[in-house]
């Protein structure tokens, strides 16, 4: 199969958007950006061996590619529109192809998006995904909004994709926790509800205490989490039933695509309103504070060292 | 080195623009995308191994990366604005990094355009640019624009990649081949300088013979080339005196980032205008015909058959 049958296939699967003037197949799309939006973009990498297994079904990684930049989006309560995607293959693979484009495809029509171009080239499985949306100028959520007084809040529940990648739990959980690492569900409804009202947000993607330091560092706080109030999935209390444990996976587990975000303690039954209408359940786990760095506190209101402080992808070089 | 540290440090190298909001440092850049214009993004991967080779110089890797996708809004006639650059490295190497980021950045620079975000992450050495830039709307170069009785214009000249890619040639013109190879001018200039004059464009990467049957298939029309009329740098023919030898090299050769477009024959002197003023040389090379396929004719007006027809990325597998 040639690149040029590989991109037809891929084209063929796409349904198209009124504001994509030329879409995939020439040197570039051609997009009518409306007026009164910022244009949102970002990108994010996923590579065999390091962000997916090689056996993994292809339907998930599919999904999952574009669940992770629809989550970047949605961090900045932007609407999702437009994608490109970049294939490296080792070898042209028709089945494994169709099944990728389709948990891809599926996964960004979910959220009202559209691919409109990309590339596809020889080489070790990688997928390079680039993320566009649009977003009222003023309405974008940003890392740096934070201010000290703040709440902290976070959608849903965290360290599920943690257990889930260790191959925690048994039978009906397991297969839940399996689900939360491999088809992060992105909470775009609940980003772009929490225009105006959030003041500093941020997906966790690489773990709870990893990206709130990056709310931290932006906005030049510090914070206090108590670890009793991290919301947690009855699958994850029954694959872990030690509460420390637990606990650890929480702070430290990447890849749960929740919303960490910090607002004025004035609109909490605002935001409570607000995310659940989107149908998102949320959760106030701490608040922001003067003294820099951040403070686990236990039920007991003792400091929790937690054993373990997010992903770092080259945490194993030192410059 | 953290991802952290890796994203400052590229930070610290790139210029501001006015109409980014937000840029390098969370989740997504905040562009402001003026009114009156279409956006035109796309994407390209390089892989080492493929594109470039382990030893390559970094800095040569980091204009190539940048010039190819600069090329894609070119072949737009874009004007390129915001790129995203997503890194993948096997290890930290701050030097190898500072090295392509000085190359990838400079040649952002030279073509008014900036770094606004990316993704860095470990896996094998691979490169994804994404390329935005602004286009009014009518004034896109397609593929799609050609007509039966259009001139064939190329920018440049043919074929010295290819050579550089063989190690064709001595001394100066040896060293003027690779140079061709490893750091393409994008063709920016001549691109906008050529909205609404040509009807299709595209740039030449896989090679002439390949890119062309993109314009043909897209345009509905076949072409004939007339091989003697391929423009020749004077290295290429002192590195290679035959001309039939030299001829399969321009037809077939990639990576020479020329404009190839069709134009109205009314506008010849036109094109050569306003084309040279951007200090671009531009040759005719052949017409749009009704008869389907491409013909190549040698300098006695007999069909050339040439021996390579373009690279195609997956060329070694059947579907």
């Amino acid at each position: 199969m040639a690149e040029f049958e590989l991109i037809q296939r891929i084209a063929q699967r796409v349904r198209p958007r009124a504001d994509v003037r030329l879409g995939i197949g020439d040197d570039a799309a051609l997009l009518v950006v409306p007026p009164g939006y910022l244009l949102a973009v970002s990108c994010d990498t996923l590579n065999e061996s390091v962000h997916f297994a090689a056996g993994d079904d292809p339907r998930a990684i599919g999904h999952k590619s574009a669940a992770v930049n629809l989550s970047d989006l949605a961090a900045m309560g932007a609407e999702p529109t437009w994608f490109l995607l970049g294939l490296s293959l080792p070898a042209a693979e028709p089945d494994w192809l169709d099944a990728f484009i389709d948990g891809f495809v599926g996964q960004l029509e979910q959220h009202g998006a559209t691919l409109v171009g990309g590339d596809t080239t020889r080489g070790p499985r990688s997928i390079q995904v680039t993320a566009q949306g649009l977003v009222p100028p003023g309405d974008a959520l940003r890392r740096d909004g934070g201010r000290i007084g703040d709440d902290l809040w976070v959608t849903g529940t965290l360290g599920d994709a943690a257990a889930g990648l260790a191959g925690l739990g048994e039978g009906a959980a397991h297969t839940y926790l399996r689900g939360r690492l491999l088809r992060p569900q992105p909470r775009v409804a609940a980003g772009i509800a929490l225009r105006r009202r959030a003041r500093a947000c941020i997906d966790v993607s690489d773990g709870l205490l990893a990206d709130l330091g990056h709310i931290l560092r932006a906005s030049g706080a510090g914070a206090e989490v108590h670890l009793a109030d991290l919301p947690t999935s009855q699958p994850l209390r029954e694959a872990v039933p030690d509460s420390v444990a637990r606990g650890s996976l929480q702070l430290g587990g990447g890849d749960d695509y929740e919303l960490l975000f910090s607002a004025n303690p004035i609109d909490r039954r605002l935001i409570e309103r607000v995310v659940e209408e989107t149908g998102t359940p949320v959760t106030r786990i701490g608040r922001l504070v003067e003294t820099p760095g951040c403070v686990v506190l236990d039920a007991a209101g003792q400091p929790f060292i937690p054993p373990r402080s997010g992903y770092q992808h080259f945490a194993g070089d030192s410059a």
